[in-house]
């Protein structure tokens, strides 16, 4: 399968720790398996959410090689990093170990649109044209802001671009105007998968998004909210979402959110622990009880939220 | 009454124009009356919500004085500038007309500690120690980041600090740690009241903020939740939040945010246009549907939003 | 004489006050007198280092009108503000009041191309299509990156675009660009007047600059700098404008930078105080020693240094 | 030698590639004893003006191996990364390999007082208090603003804090603040070396610095005018660095700076090609001949010139 067709949910791993800051491999297996039996049709791993910049070379390509092995469907590999050199490195022997296609982020340094355009050439340069590549486009983070002319640029300059990570916010014009792109034949098409905590996921459905690329603690919830809306079941969609709005809005902050994406994992067994690697801190006791009396809410509506 | 121990919900009021541009009056009054007959306890004008920067020194004094006149309570006067000379000259302005206090946003050149300390001195000798002042704590508007040791520094150096407009994200923690100077005495009270559109409201309240100080457009909501919460009525607080956040959410965001504030304001009867001034453009057809569809499925649990 | 076709030095006045702040209006005529008289073929007023954000809308007309009186040859007034209503006012009352055109730099929250393009065309719809304007081109200052293509659009969709204020920095390879966009006809021909207090005034006069638009505390230098060039009398350019160098970078420091162009104008004797308008410091006792030691060094080459 | 000592010149040393991008090994040796015939007091590798980022991390080792085995004289590593297992795990390397400390550049996330002196201790965590390191305090590149108070902080809470690469602009009166801590007490004893390309060598000597850390293309000059102002000799120590100002301003451009150093150490002979790896291009043809025309002028006063 080609990744420019993907649909569904790749969900964006995060990578567990013991207590002592060890990578957890007993908890990355039973994670996997824990996204495949959930509906996912893709996963991430080595992305921001995975705490990528906190590993060092070889733990990296363990993780991603682990994953790759057992997950049963198409995997990517973030590949970020400050430079080429580190990032050709990583994207080649992700590649050798199987993986789909790799994601890359820009540095927060670019700004112009000639200089957003001119880093995808030098990174494909870099990594190979071909090694398929995923555009992550989260200004929130990244301090990058991409035009949707300037994504084009980047699709119809590199046949191996395939997907794009779409986290812009406020980002749902951002999904019509590329799929307005590929109506009146500028664009080619790309898989838009959605990210930033599936926050505006209900929407950006509708608009043309061919799914979710987030990872959120319940991703089979996802699962759900993308199959009922590529069904057109727009109510059922919306009321399955709007019951987890609530965590999702709380799990989509920046910093103390990775924390409770592992707090809620652990509590539903999927990972032991929800350490985080430094810098990035535990949730204070009552950030916790909050988030239970949110499940307990949620658990009202969705069994599944009974842990 | 001193600002100092204010409560309830102080409205962000937006700035009504006409169709071509020109401001409203006869909207601002009907929209003051609305927010008075929501039980609003507080107004506040001027700020980034009420497009201030786009208006003239003329309109944006005659918007503040007509509002004060006739709101029958407390009116905050937003009179961040990029000087003093013009800061102080519509802060004075405000108190003449019988404003009760005003608001001041830190200039997005400040990053360090002593820099922000440094500048609510300057302003209050600015403005004079006479006049209440609201600091606006908005990261994601302003680029200023503002610890809680940072803030007791102001209100501890400065009696005219009466409140803070808390609108950091994530916040919750902030909003503990300062109850938590009141607690330990190392510093005076304030009101704490919270914007960031609602996004946080429900929880906000239990880690002890006074109320709200947004402008999302159902302000009668806002009203209701922080009773409920008040008085200590957990789920039905969260039951009403629960049923608007997915609007909240879709408001919350920065750009189009205003515009769906405006169109539904709009739409209920409040103001007669939801113009903005350039910059800032109209909502496109389908987010209009979008924000209809979620009034719709608001409306069956919450009648207001039968419009 | 349009401004299209403007060279030599057009100075960036500062705005002289007295000690207690109030502006000085006898420093600017006396100020005003010595810019003719240095050579000056324009003034630019109401720029950053003219303290214009720190003055209130009546002061900054007066100042404006009065320079323009007194000046007996071209004024430009920057009208940058945070919104189009304050900047259409300022500049249609500078026009009235014989101003040459106006200076318009961008919005820090500008990130894109299409942003930027965009901004230019509503400022022009705000000021009227009739007023000249001078882009300002400062990313140091306004995090504002505009690329030589985005230059190029600004000046192709607005008629009324005259000049260039060009302080990018990297810069010589930019103005280059637009000299080459020129001759190869996708631009027509504007004046470039270069910043950023002279640092590159050598070798961007031999890349196609037309003079100088900054307020270096020797504006006479500058003229005979620009004047030397056009002559093509390379060495000498370069060895008056080194024996300056060491001052121009001294100068040319963010914040205490113009505490130091006022400090040496009044030891000329061209203004009557060194005072800056808060925030804004005065210089410490050891950097005015270092600038006295500057000073002497320059006057056993230039006679002028000997004050 | 422990480094809170050091004084003199600290060479940033650049990485020479060959034309084709692959290290230049042979450069390297010629590199590092120039610098040590230059008269050096050490070396500092893997900066940011190294192209650190551009490495992977057997080529950084490699590199800080050959020159540290080769140098006769304390080697410096910059180990900074976006997280700390890489930190550590080329800190670790570095020092069994025999350097004499590491340099640390902050995460351009960082904002508060709080942030950064959290990040430091967290980096010596990481790293192991045994291991020497070096503050580079450079807010341009960085965008992490450290007052004065929060070096401080840093110092005295991390015995292993041996010196700050000073590079704040403005900086001189950073350098005045941190010597009067020593005086005062309040703060230990630090080496303080200069770095921003030498832009202000001459009176930040003149403040209290010990020498400088900083890559400018005659780092020989570097050595003589250190020495100069260490033995009082102002005038002489002023002329010298006069006469390459013009020089070190173009140098100092970022972006098309490194370049500049790299062309003319290869027109010195020091590296047999100019090559930088991607991103970051060739001289213009233009650019070369400005600085062959600058060379030409210092020439005339400094022989090292003629090359």
């Amino acid at each position: 399968m080609s990744l420019d067709t993907a649909r569904g949910v790749y969900v964006i791993a995060p990578t567990p720790f013991h207590d002592d800051g060890r990578v957890d491999d007993a908890s990355i297996d039973r994670m996997t398996d824990f996204f495949r039996a959930a509906g996912a049709t893709g996963i991430t791993v080595l992305g921001q959410m995975g705490e990528a910049p906190k590993l060092d070379a070889a733990e990296a390509l363990a993780i991603a090689a682990r994953v790759i092995r057992r997950a049963g469907m198409p995997v990517v590999v973030g590949v970020t990093a400050p430079g080429f050199a580190a990032m050709r490195a990583l994207a080649r022997e992700a590649m050798d170990a199987g993986a789909a296609g790799v994601m890359i982020a820009p540095p927060n340094t670019l700004r112009t649109d000639e200089q957003i355009v001119g880093y995808y050439r030098q990174a494909v340069e870099a990594i190979g044209a071909d090694v398929p590549f995923v555009i992550q486009d989260y200004p929130l983070t990244f301090s990058v802001v991409m035009t949707p002319a300037v994504i084009r640029r980047i699709v119809q300059d590199n046949a191996s671009c395939v997907m794009l990570k779409h986290e812009d916010w406020p980002g749902l014009d951002k999904i019509s105007a590329l799929r307005g792109f590929e109506r009146d034949g500028s664009m080619r098409h790309i898989s838009i998968l959605t990210g930033n905590n599936a926050l505006f996921l209900d929407f950006e459905m509708e608009r043309g998004a061919d799914g979710a690329n987030t990872g959120y603690c319940f991703p089979d919830m996802l699962v759900d909210v993308v199959r009922l809306s590529q069904q057109g079941r727009r109510d059922e969609a919306h009321d399955l979402f709007d019951a987890h709005l609530p965590l999702i809005r709380y799990e989509q902050q920046p910093g103390p959110g990775l924390a409770v994406r592992k707090y809620v994992m652990m509590r539903r067994g999927i990972i032991a622990s929800d350490t985080l690697r430094k810098p990035g801190g535990a949730l204070s006791a009552v950030a916790r009880s909050e988030v239970d009396y949110l499940l307990s809410r949620i658990a009202r509506v969705d069994a599944r939220a009974k842990v």
